[in-house]
């Protein structure tokens, strides 16, 4: 029989953000209990933490500074959201987006040209998702000779205020379908955003354990790139992620807290 | 070597409205020259001719009012749009839609019963796209055992005052994807439109052709019922759609009026 997930060499630890640390929602959203204090735990038993997330809703210091109000152990250097990494790759390709995005995420890509555009970014732009923006989106993408979508993750949906909502993924694919073309995605699952993170920890994904709510994004995501993903039964997760069709979590549990005893408690 | 689509017998003309008669645009809108006459001749000839629309923004009467203006000669009998086709959908399997619809079409569901729903009903609801409403039809969707989403359509673009813009197809793909289900599409491409449409007309579908400025909706869907379809170089009709990877339409006319030409040239 296989050793179960937590049996394993852990050497660092990914963690998603939203509905693994705190569920967002008005104000501040609110901190799923227990997790302050594993993350605490983890810190104080040296193990190397990143936080992988698609937040494209502000920036990463307004995030960090969010979450270092809820008690989080944190700051900006361990935080991995899309938003620098696809400015570095606008950067290298010359390219100038039109900027598809939430008002509080513009901040992130101050320093970009984003005269005469030839390309599309997309974030979770919520409320600013209206037929006239993404007709822009749409009509930039028609007039290219070679049209580039980047979308920041590929989410299907998350909670907010105790519901599930839309996230940005739906409308990726409207543009996909609608122009004919294929999104290029900064974000998880992206085998290439979670080496990032990896590298920076620099520990191997064979002894990472990836803790996240999305089963997709964030558990296959990560077993792609040879972690271990484990699901938590908070945030968005729902009893039917369990028998999702192409992918099986190395673990289930109930919450973060209950990841982390298990990580300890065999180590 | 095969004959040319015009000099096979052709009993009835089928007829796509918005992008062959008339552009959309403000007001109420402007005609393609030749179009009037030429839907003149062919009912001097004797061709029986139905009007097969995906439109969706308007009821039928206001539709056919705004055609009558422009000088066409034709009535409410010889339009099939996708609304009433789904009515009678949503009578015979007691379906309550949420309807994500533009207001002017609204007027089309007044006897149908749309309390405590239990499907989405989809049309080109234009600027009602919003966020909001995609996540009302979205969040029901994902509430219901069975969930059922009715697309008036899946278009990718139109042209609307010289320019195009997303058609409701894209945000049909949205709600597919986040909810993981697939849309009914009723109205054109989906066979049992157009058969009902040639039904009417008491012709079979290989004495029929189609004439229609989208090359997959109009031409593909039509080859698949055993018709012609012929491509206008009008309307949303870009050169590529002449190299389209799936669909070779039977001929490419410069407009409606040629289309007419070769048809009673070769009667």
């Amino acid at each position: 029989m296989m050793a179960a997930w937590y049996e394993q060499t852990v050497d660092g630890v990914l963690l998603d953000i939203t509905g693994v640390l705190y569920n967002s929602g008005p104000g501040r959203g609110s901190v799923i209990p227990g997790s302050v204090d594993a993350v605490d735990r983890l810190r104080q038993a040296g193990l190397p933490i990143r936080f992988c997330t698609n937040e494209t809703t502000s920036t990463k210091s307004a995030l960090v500074e969010k979450l270092q109000f809820h008690g989080f152990n944190l700051t900006e250097a361990d935080v991995f959201p899309p938003a620098p990494a696809v400015c570095s790759i606008l950067k290298r390709r010359h390219l100038r987006p039109f900027l598809l995005l939430h008002p509080n995420a513009r901040a992130n890509f101050a320093d970009i040209d984003t005269s005469n555009p030839n390309c599309v970014v997309m974030g979770d732009a919520v409320d600013e998702f209206t037929y006239e923006n993404m007709n822009k989106a749409f009509k930039l993408l028609m007039s290219l000779e070679e049209p580039v979508l980047i979308s920041m993750g590929r989410g299907k949906y998350y909670k907010e205020d105790n519901e599930i909502v839309l996230d940005l993924g739906a409308f990726m694919k409207a543009l996909e379908y609608a122009c004919d073309i294929e999104a290029e995605v900064v974000g998880k699952p992206s085998p290439s955003f979670f080496n990032a993170a990896l590298e920076d920890m620099g520990v191997t994904s064979d002894k990472v354990v990836m803790v996240g709510d999305d089963v997709v994004n964030d558990i296959g995501g990560s077993q792609a790139c040879g972690m271990r993903g484990v699901l938590v039964r908070t945030g968005k997760y729902r009893p039917s992620d369990e028998q999702h069709p192409t992918v099986k979590p190395s673990g289930v549990v109930d919450n973060l807290a209950q990841a982390v005893d298990l990580i300890l408690k065999h180590r």
